[in-house]
């Protein structure tokens, strides 16, 4: 059995984590923290019949757990992780604190000198499908983004390829309302989510940009693209990111070819489902499962080709990925506990 | 003209009452106050065109308008309707802080000791249809509670003919989120309503209780019914109420009769809309209208009597009403601004 | 392990008892059969990877499956029922067919004769918590609707203990769409939904009071209630069931009492949950799961008490409950492939 | 007054329609028709006090009217605007019947012949700010799609301004499903569409391509861009579309030289809204106004241009749009009946 702990948990990624650990046959969820819920128990914050209760950061032995996730705030984060590895405890982070391999980079995103820049060396950007190896043998993954992890899967085909050389890639993404967590903020209310849609930080300003141009710049290698436009937009739904995602079509690629790429790289992953030609990916195919469900859409007339991708962020996007990242560390299967 | 304010407008019974006001033909807004905001315009609130300043409530003249819409905290808005009334301007207050005749009963509900007792004998409950006489002279309107307003319009014909004699009233009430106003709270965040539903204190607990049976005792004289069990949902929409309500049907009553006393009671009321026979009433009825919707339907089976109502919680259970209320007050023509 | 088919799988009905099925471990899903999507895999027709046909029903073998799921309208259940039972197949019907015990009253509810009456005594009304033994031996389980499923769990210890003597229960429900099935109709288009909130058939008119009256006197025996008062209302919401239920508070009972009667009762039933006192039962109790939510609610001013009960309609209310009723006929583990 | 009527009045389309006719200070609605709906008054379709009642479209004198608004499908429309046109009664068509210019377009795009090609020179695309001369004149407006005119609202003063040339366009749309009319269909029920988000028809397959790239292509002038990639989604929300539209950044522009391009074109027109800087539109801009809301977000790291434009598909997307263009043809003020 794998012991895990849940640093962080009365927020929807925390929540989400907790409700696949106890579900894993291989896994014993040994303690849960919370700040301001500490002593309570989790049915008194979420509609559950759980049994289990926050308890107070300080109060629990970190080392005596073989992993530990990390649902906490950006900053936060990175200190808890240092804790964790020292005790030898293998780190799993949903925030963004090791997902920037450069220090500099991640105080201009985030507007604060990063906490534990040593480590930013020891950590693996955690896109299992794209970094199975280095997963396997890490102790301090960073769980990707929601955002990225939708994009990423969709593009890295093409990246990969070198068929994104110089090219501008447009990524429309449009998100349900967990993403912005479970904090009180007049923005997330229903009046004003409900019957409404909302662009926001669009263009190149919202901190994902950092992540994703660092990691399509990796995968492209020599053949890069120029860099990206990401809008994300507000969803009056609880769940899912569906990503509309426009790049040039490559020269004389027909639609054949497009879906052999993909089918190639990906028809042995059991979380990438790429749809039968015709269907086109809805958040439906994706909400409560940890998969990615990708659409190829040529556009020969514009000399465009458009990649629809969907997952639900607090799997995929969080939690989920976050498991499979385990399952990939601890060396059991990777599918167990997602299916 | 009328010369208007509103106390504490950035709330969404206030950005209402704005909205109704400014369309009003004989009204002229003055000012809008609000705390945090002041300063700002409101387009930098709310995504309108209009172009209005918050100001500080210590900044405006409430002296020199006719009447202040008080649109601020229970507590707070008795403070300032004595300031009102002492600079010899009309109040209508859209709080709860006049709609009890008895400082007791309120410090019972509310938890604190009235702030300005001396002036509860002048404040009305400004429930226009039953209490039209009362309004036109007086200084100072209590505004009626959302829940009040559907509940009391929907049983007032049945209580004033003496038909609900020692009878318990249960209301079964459902509401929409912004009844819980903007203020950012975990319960009202979209991800925590949207395809749940919810009621909350039900019984004989929530504030709106000690409203709502003063009112059936005063209608009721010496027929009174025996009390209420008042149940409120909270819907995942965000606007509207709709009540049913369940009495014991009044004995040997047929629908005909039934339909007459309230036909007979509401036919001149522009603002009261008696549904036809077989019609049932839903919030669609009367979103975005002052009209209160009403349907009835006799349950002979097992000698019950259901009432449908609904209104628009933040119309005619907040700002129309209180528009409503001015319109009598000011001697202008009732459905003025309102239709 | 048991084989099963589907007959009428292709509504909102058919697809959960499709997925709770497939996720059973003791389960072998044989076939799945609708009319109109014949032939088509079930991926076109739900945004599922699910690997499955629809078949035409008459080119399946029902008598080479241990158990079929109706899921076809009432009237059609009842002749595919009769086949099967002749094939020495049981059979779990969610349509209305077996649900009352006299033809006379079936035929006044329905409009129209039953098409099998003879079947009638053969079926047992599969309520599991209160069904059980019955269930285990029969062949032919009448799956209980929704809306009763979550008046009656919530009813049935005070009718047991002949707490509602004449009295007349109350239940004020609310239902999400998808209990309306997957049929297109206009009363069920988002545009006429979403925002708005909507009683139908209230009083003592929608088919499902036939079943709760029935099921209601067979539980208090001798002290039989008066009769009900039942007002379903439409949730904008995809699923779940909540019932506010307003009883008489019997005389000289007090909290502890009631929430012990409901205790015994209920303590070793695992898809029954009692919440805490202080807590209310709200949808998210129970969607997606199995599982019915209770609170108890005494109003000592007025003399009555309030149970809110809550399921989600597809799974306690449907597909959920016939899996378990399955569990049940087949003894293997009443939780089976359900938690 | 004006003499109005309504063909085809019982859809969404019509009804709102209907909504901002009877609203109008200068217009009479002489009457309303409908299929299957004639002879029931409005009210029993939809939860309107309106008194008005459905005729059939034989029973109605077109020629007594002075405009008819037809909301009938494409392919009726072009019949019913012959008869009108021949009683000298003028037409604003909802329909796409007259909207592309040349009938083997239209036959390419709607697969079928277009009943009246000889009527097509006659038809004004009412794009009203881009058409009012024209509109003045004429007896025939063939009144925009919902889609066209909210991206070529937005992309309109780039291409007059030849700032577009040989550019690929890229529109990102998202509209409310009431855009899918009141006719009932699986696609368009609450259970499929609430917390789902689904692109269709994404490409250069949607019939509006047609329409759009017309009018792009009229409005740049020997400056054309290479075409458009349109990609409608479908939102969990009843009205509103919005579009995020990406353009090459026209060399060297900065922000203030594109916000002028915008203003002075923009300025004086009642219903284009142009968003201050920072702002972005959402749809809580526009829904149930008239109003186009536009905002300018350049992305110079990618050289790149958002434009996200917002409207009411109902009001500025139909009727609304219908009206201003009546307004026009009938020399009242452009906003009579309108604000």
């Amino acid at each position: 059995m794998i012991k895990a702990g849940i640093i962080g948990a009365s927020g929807y990624t925390g929540f989400e984590t907790i409700k696949w650990l106890v579900r894993h046959p291989e896994v014993e969820l040994s303690f849960i923290t919370a700040r301001t819920d500490a002593g309570k128990p989790l049915s008194a914050v979420y509609p559950t019949p759980l049994d289990i209760q926050f308890q107070r950061v300080e109060d629990v032995a970190i080392g005596a757990v073989d992993v530990v996730f990390l649902a906490v705030p950006h900053g936060t984060a990175a200190e808890v992780a240092a804790d964790a590895l020292k005790a030898g405890t293998r780190v799993i982070d949903l925030s963004a604190d090791f997902r920037l391999h450069s220090a500099e980079n991640y105080a201009k995103w985030y507007h604060h000198t990063h906490p534990t820049p040593h480590l930013l060396d020891r950590a693996v950007y955690g896109l299992t499908e794209w970094a199975r190896d280095a997963v396997k043998t890490t102790q301090l993954v960073a769980n990707p983004g929601c955002y990225p992890t939708s994009i990423l899967l969709a593009v890295a085909p093409l990246l990969k390829a070198g068929l994104l050389d110089k090219a501008t890639i447009i990524a429309d993404s449009k998100s349900g309302v967990s993403g912005a967590g479970r904090a009180a903020k007049v923005g997330s209310l229903f009046a004003e989510v409900s019957e409404n849609f909302k662009p926001y930080s669009i263009g190149h300003s919202h901190r994902h940009v950092a992540e994703i141009e660092q990691e399509l710049y990796t995968l492209a290698g020599d053949h890069a693209p120029r860099g990206i436009v990401f809008s994300p937009h507000l969803l009056p739904v609880t769940r899912g990111i569906l990503s509309t995602i426009y790049v040039p079509l490559p020269d004389n690629w027909n639609t054949a070819q497009l879906r052999g790429l993909y089918h190639d790289r990906y028809r042995g992953e059991p979380f990438v489902w790429l749809l039968p030609e015709g269907d086109t990916a809805t958040l439906a195919h994706t909400v409560n499962t940890n998969r990615c469900a990708i659409s190829l859409h040529p556009v020969p007339e514009v000399g465009q080709l458009i990649i629809v991708s969907t997952i639900d962020n607090l799997v995929k996007g969080a939690a989920g990925q976050a498991v499979q990242n385990m399952n990939v560390m601890f060396g059991v299967p990777e599918t167990m506990g997602l299916e």
